[in-house]
């Protein structure tokens, strides 16, 4: 994430330490995700207590003190991390270096997921303020968030990048937005005139009475899913681990420092949302849970019946004297989903190219260069995120489901790993001060990891029918295609180990120049086959029918060329099998020797172009590779053509710099800034 | 067409005169296309005609009767072609020779726009036979010619082929059908039990009142367009002049012996067709131009209402007392325009592979063996087969429109051809007896010139505006498609030709082996550039970090080669460029020097193994080969998996084989047997 800062104009590998980011534009442009969550984790959980009933929002803000805990003790736990961790590798690190490659190929399945759910989710939700804003938009959410997902993979794909300022403005402008908005709210409400909610009048027709009052299993099932809903607030937290590199010295207390201003920024907002939700008596149902809004005169609403997102909501009422106000929160809250969005599309390919560097994902992924992987990548994460948009018809509050599993098991076995990080240093570490320091960070982590993992068993037994089996199998597709990825790196990699005897030369090379005609680009290839000086050197051809056969070698006795011309009989027309055979042959005789074979190719520029030859060539070319002691020479002739190709894939390349540079990755161990 | 028959086993060159067929298979083989065509040609004239109302179905057979003549005339012609062209080649033959390549060209653009024609209207036309005889088919004609197309393009992707004998039983039978059920209609007719059609009763409101009379410009325009429809009864008569080379000896002899057979079958089955339809008054109204039946009741019926085709519809009248006879006419219809549509599965190829050796198609159709362009043939073909039955929702009268003006240019300009040819000849002849017989030919092919001619103005005229555009445009684009074709090749060719000095050698060659790691790949690499004895000879990598170059040049000291490991810094991370800068840069200081560039590789068996691997390697070389003065040695290392794909390539390339051997063509002009 916030790659896009490491870019502006061509870097030199030395030149990166000048692009690190002070920590008032690294909150911003780290921060845009985990604070955009705010954006539908309240939201949620007035949803789901939506089931029982209005009387049960009163629950809400508990909830919500619940989940600012959690953030808390996460964000505590993860200013153990980047200090102890400032490479970037973030979770995927720190589960593979302490708990083992199993856990940090769980982990990466579980970013991988993460990456995919942040498009949709975010698209989703940004699509809800924009139908809250625009009235047309309402009723077409799904379209305009596939839109939305279709320009930001344009944008990427293009290499369009943003400054940290692009990213600083719209972040501190909607958290402005959102504090003037709740200071605002609260003020009008201590003088009286706080109006309610346009829907205040509306009753909720739940889904479950809660016979037994409070304590009741039902009631404890619903508040715990209400609880693991509204943990959507934490998604986004780790990726200030994965950018460690990119804040300045001491990069470790930077970026730790970034983190608590950003929790208490998130819980500050979150929570004061969550109040004036209720001081303001907002309604929302879970329309997709059977739950129905009922109008002041007792009637159902319709099932389509348009709900605004809960900031949407309230900046309706708090502004009602002055809608300019709620405009900008919609849009702020708008564009910082977009945002959010947008680090995936960055964060996704600096993920797929560690995982390629461990073997995991394959290798082209590594290179930061390989446009075309690099456009793979986007594409892919477009293409799966519009996939769960229209699925689940940009409803935020069905992809919530799927997307909390992830991230949680990500934050439980990265804090696995913390305590283990711990436990082994104080096995050698003798310094008083230091051991003392160390078993502080272990408690803050186990903390960390007992209450990760108790919020995923809830999200796991609350969500699992509702969604979030779906993430997992994708997790577990995931897990063991890359392991099946890197057991085949392993098994080549042993098949190619270099061993004794290797170095050893063969006795003579076999050339063969092949020719179907006498033209430029065979008498170039003629001429480079015998200025290698082979032991032995033929022309060869293949007999298809007469007349072509004769004029063939009519011609080549004209050229005077001191090379023999062989033709091969192919009784059935075939090109490639008599050439196969002949080559084989010949090994077959000498095995020690090998056979060099020479292919004239004309090299033309226009794509259409290519369909209209060398077909023959490719084809052979490709089967005679499978042929042992064989080596194939392409000896090329430029047609005018190919010039033009060249200079536009020149072109090309420079642009395919310009991407690259966006995905430039520092990648080592600071470890005396620890 | 009929080049099924070239096969069964294995062929070689030598063993084609064997296969050649005596007339009576010959007829039923080469013939099922334009027999097929009485199957819709007379409801054409009875569904143009219903426009003025069921009166002027008394005009049916007078047009029947111009058609026929018109056929008898086409014929007739076609029996000069056969005995002047023998090769095969066809229309497209007879008018490049004698008129020029532009009408050949012309001719040939026609003749692939007409297969997919012949596949769309037959396939559509069984469909509605298939709807007569077996009711849950009505109203899903579409859906079950889309199936039937899918079916024919598998069959023929397999290379399933049928002998003779499965062409020949079928086209029997269904002559024989049809007139069985004509003789038994006129027997019932003149003991005067034949019943009347079941849609006797009923009426049809048509578009058109003729106020005028006979004679009315509307009622000429109405005629001629019936006759143009009904023309479509000709499509087919030109297969036989492109299977000349199949025949027995003497070949054009027996073939237009074959030619006139079935023209006399042809002409008598669709006027007894004709007559039986008034005599028991068919009905068959054009719908979709607006026409509606309208019940005894004198209630219009509903526009789905489902009509039979006219054999259909005789067929369950003359055969009232014997259902039987009606299910075999009808499956007998079906099975012919079935074999009908097969036709042009197997004649494209052959088309396309002429057009391809003239250079006016991608050289690879010229191969028969090439199996993978005779695939994309076949799936081209289908493809628009499909996407004609789907626009057109298979309704037969639609397609009709866009079919017989493609028949038109062809039989026009081959009778052009044929024409010039006998006036050429007439120059050099002295023989008096010889030139009376050329003379009476040139007139037999003037007569055919002006008829076609004719009807071709007609068809234009009225059913340009009805879909013949559609077919019009497209063979504009296919001329210009295959024009540009041809361009290209002629300047590839010229670029090409080699001229003084082309086989002068290289002063030296400078080798260079890319290296990424010290393995069996790049060992192997080495040692057979050493083996080739360059003048110079390094090893290359290119830097992207410290460690990995640090890694590899102590590993490279290991091996104790005598090559020197140059690396190139890359301060961007690139690998393709410096590297390409390295090559153009030995070659700038020494032009008359070449490089050659040996790249090491592994060669995997699976396709998702290429996936992982390699992919750099490729870039690489499809770069160097647009660098002038490169040569590009790919040294392959077989990895334990492309043992595996070897034997699956070997086993494709037998299954390939057999494909070719329905390919097979023979092509030379038999000038002693005219």
């Amino acid at each position: 994430m916030g790659k896009r800062l490491l870019i502006g104009r061509k870097l030199r590998n030395t030149q990166l330490g000048e692009t690190l980011l002070p920590k008032r534009i690294a909150l911003p442009v780290f921060a845009s995700d985990a604070l955009s969550s705010v954006a539908y984790a309240p939201d949620e959980i007035f949803l789901v207590l939506s089931a029982a009933g209005v009387a049960y929002y009163t629950l809400s803000w508990k909830i919500g003190l619940c989940v600012a805990l959690v953030m808390l003790v996460v964000i505590a736990s993860y200013r153990q991390n980047v200090q102890a961790y400032q490479s970037g590798g973030g979770d995927y690190e720190v589960a593979t270096t302490n708990v083992g490659s199993t856990a940090g190929l769980t982990v990466a399945s579980a970013l991988i997921v993460d990456y995919v759910l942040t498009v949709a989710v975010s698209i989703s939700s940004a699509a809800q303020y924009a139908a809250a804003a625009i009235e047309p938009v309402q009723g077409h959410q799904a379209t305009v968030a596939i839109l939305a997902v279709v320009f930001l993979m344009t944008m990427n794909l293009r290499g369009v990048r943003e400054s940290g300022t692009v990213f600083a403005i719209p972040t501190y402008v909607f958290i402005v937005a959102v504090f003037s908005m709740a200071i605002w709210g609260f003020f009008r409400y201590f003088r009286g005139t706080l109006p309610q909610s346009e829907l205040a009048g509306y009753s909720i027709q739940g889904t479950q009475t809660i016979a037994g009052g409070f304590g009741s299993m039902a009631l404890v099932f619903l508040v715990l899913r209400a609880f693991a809903s509204g943990s959507a607030a934490l998604t986004g937290v780790e990726a200030i681990s994965n950018s460690v590199p990119a804040f300045r010295k001491p990069k470790g207390k930077n970026a730790a420092t970034t983190l608590l201003l950003l929790g208490v920024i998130a819980v500050m907002m979150g929570l004061s949302i969550l109040v004036l939700g209720n001081l303001m008596h907002v309604r929302l149902a879970e329309v997709h849970n059977g739950v129905r809004l009922v109008d002041p005169q007792g009637d159902l609403v319709p099932v389509d019946f348009h709900q605004d997102p809960l900031i949407g909501q309230l900046a309706k009422g708090v502004f009602d004297h002055f809608p300019i106000g709620f405009y900008v929160v919609a849009a702020a809250t708008g564009i910082i989903l977009v945002l959010a969005a947008n680090t995936a599309f960055n964060g996704f390919p600096v993920l797929a190219s560690i995982l390629s560097g461990d073997g995991y994902l394959p290798r082209q992924l590594h290179t930061r260069g390989d446009r075309l992987a690099f456009s793979n990548g986007i594409v892919l994460l477009a293409g799966f995120a519009i996939l769960l948009i229209y699925v689940f018809d940009a409803e935020v509050t069905k992809l919530i489901q799927l997307y909390i599993v992830g991230v949680f098991v990500s934050f439980t076995l990265s804090q696995t790993g913390m305590v283990r990080h711990w436990t082994r240093l104080l096995r050698t570490e003798t310094d008083g001060a230091e051991r003392m320091r160390m078993r502080r960070s272990r408690v803050v982590n186990s903390i960390g990891l007992s209450v990760t993992a108790l919020v995923l068993v809830i999200v796991l037994v609350t969500k699992f029918t509702h969604g979030a089996w779906i993430a997992i199998t994708a997790m577990a597709v995931l897990f063991f295609i890359m392991r099946g990825i890197r057991h085949h790196y392993e098994l080549v990699a042993s098949e190619l180990a270099a061993g004794e005897g290797d170095t050893s030369l063969p006795s003579r090379i076999h050339a063969i120049v092949l020719v179907s005609k006498v033209h430029k680009p065979t008498l170039r290839a003629v001429a480079y086959a015998r200025a290698s000086r082979p032991s032995t050197l033929e022309a060869l051809t293949v007999h298809v029918d007469d007349e072509t056969t004769e004029q063939l070698m009519a011609r080549w006795d004209e050229t005077g060329l001191p090379v023999p011309l062989r033709v091969l009989a192919s009784p059935y027309r075939e090109i490639t099998k008599p050439i196969l055979e002949y080559v084989r042959d010949i090994r077959r005789r000498s095995p020690r020797d090998i056979v060099a074979v020479y292919i004239p190719e004309y090299i033309v520029g226009r794509w259409w172009e290519q369909l209209l030859h060398n077909q023959t060539a490719l084809r052979l070319k490709s089967r005679l590779l499978f042929t042992p002691g064989v080596m194939v020479t392409s000896v090329p002739f430029q047609l005018r053509s190919s010039a033009a190709a060249e200079e536009r894939a020149e072109r090309e390349l420079h642009v395919a710099g310009g991407v690259r540079r966006g995905l430039i990755r520092q990648r080592r161990r600071d470890d005396d800034d620890r």
